[in-house]
């Protein structure tokens, strides 16, 4: 089976083109070929396939073999992947996920993609300030849905927050009967962001795509923020925009190839 | 550059044919391919050259740009590579590492290596017991030499042993002025051990060639070993063979090749 490792801010997958190759059976492949020890290595395994509704679907299977609906580093990489290999001529092009359809436009360099700006949809916000009880504090919360939850933490320094022993227990609270993400953002200034960032199910992740947007669309609604702000992750930097008009957040990031193989992994 | 990804036992490493790949600064090259998630994956790079003094050279770099002397299932996959890839006709042959040439006997089926059967050398073996006074208690030990230094502990059970702690207490004792690997150890009957080994500078790892040789080592002087004996690791068995005639031990254990790749890293 031909594949290719990609990365963006830190989150790889192993992508396999099914223009090219099939796959049987994609849960047990994504055990096998996520282990980064005895496999290839990766957060999981990401599908790029023919779609009837959108020039491309993207299909996730996290390293457990489960099924993730959309993510925002994959997505990029796809982009990337799709235009570099000549799949498609266009720099903006559409992919069918399991959140919906999300639109892509490419930022070349060289006749090459070096970032992908993807439209990440409508952020639909709760009440301005909730309030979490935990075992051993109080933390007041913006929540933010961008089709899965959030809760918007504002901190004085990210690496002072405690995100270690708040974000798991914020995860699980009542209050999220799905569990949420949690970021805890400190607001450098009004075009600047820093955040740390508790993934439902993962644990602190590098960056999180949905989550940079979740933290600018509440620094807007808090009016801390403009609408085109510069998330700082610890893997790296978003370019968030809000798009008043339509109501949508798009966020531009870095895709990477790192390798492509050949395995007898199939 | 082209490469490939072996592991042996869950130890893997990236390896690069020099007979056709130029390295100019492996130290950096070994940070980069090393890194999980944004490099190739894996415990180190490994780069297979010529030798005047042995039929292949063998140069391990650790995931940190350090050197390592040996790696015994980093030989095996070397053994397996140079065979299949059709760089000599031979299953016996030799190598050239930091720690002195090695003789390796490759293990075939259906024209492939399987598993590779090491020369490990003379294992040294210090009284027959010592005491190491650690914080919390004081813990009987083996010291065995395998060109490394290894301190060798029997334990009733590998998953109650508390390694976590005696672990890296032990290592650093002073009673082992370069510090030590030390290998907690189960003896199932005289032909079967369980092992965990505690490995220095790198914590708990899935298996260790010249810890299972020490262990089989302080088990035979002990009188409560037969000369060949399959230890169970956590990353799957290895066969050690006494040879009292020659004094020195064999290791067989399996050897996979994973993926073959081609990266811009270099």
């Amino acid at each position: 089976m031909r594949f290719t490792k990609m990365e963006g801010l830190g989150n790889d997958y192993v992508y396999v083109n099914c223009f090219r190759e099939k796959v049987y059976d994609p849960e047990i492949l994504a055990r096998l070929v996520s282990d980064r020890h005895r496999g290839i290595g990766g957060d999981g395994l990401i599908l790029i396939g023919p779609s009837a509704r959108a020039d491309f679907n993207m299909d996730i299977y996290n390293a457990d073999g489960s099924r993730a609906e959309m993510c925002g580093n994959g997505i990029r990489c796809l982009g990337k992947y799709v235009y570099d290999h000549g799949m498609t001529e266009k720099t903006e092009f559409t992919v069918e996920t399991q959140a919906g359809i999300k639109r892509l436009r490419c930022i070349l360099q060289d006749g090459r993609v070096v970032a992908v700006c993807v439209d990440m949809g409508r952020p639909d916000i709760g009440a301005a300030v909730e309030m979490a009880v935990l075992p051993d504090e109080t933390v007041d919360f913006v929540r933010v849905s961008m089709g899965n939850p959030h809760a918007v933490v504002w901190v004085d320094d990210i690496y002072v927050c405690q995100m270690e022993t708040l974000g798991p227990e914020m995860e699980v609270h009542p209050m999220f009967p799905n569990r949420t993400n949690v970021e805890f953002v400190q607001i450098v200034d009004e075009d600047h962001m820093r955040m740390r960032v508790w993934e439902r199910g993962s644990g602190e992740t590098f960056a999180c795509g949905t989550g940079a947007c979740a933290a600018v669309a509440a620094g807007i609604a808090a009016g801390r923020t403009r609408d085109s702000v510069k998330v700082s992750l610890l893997g790296g930097t978003l370019d968030i925009d809000y798009d008043r008009q339509n109501e949508t957040m798009y966020m531009t990031g870095p895709a990477r190839e790192v390798f492509e193989g050949w395995t007898d992994i199939y």
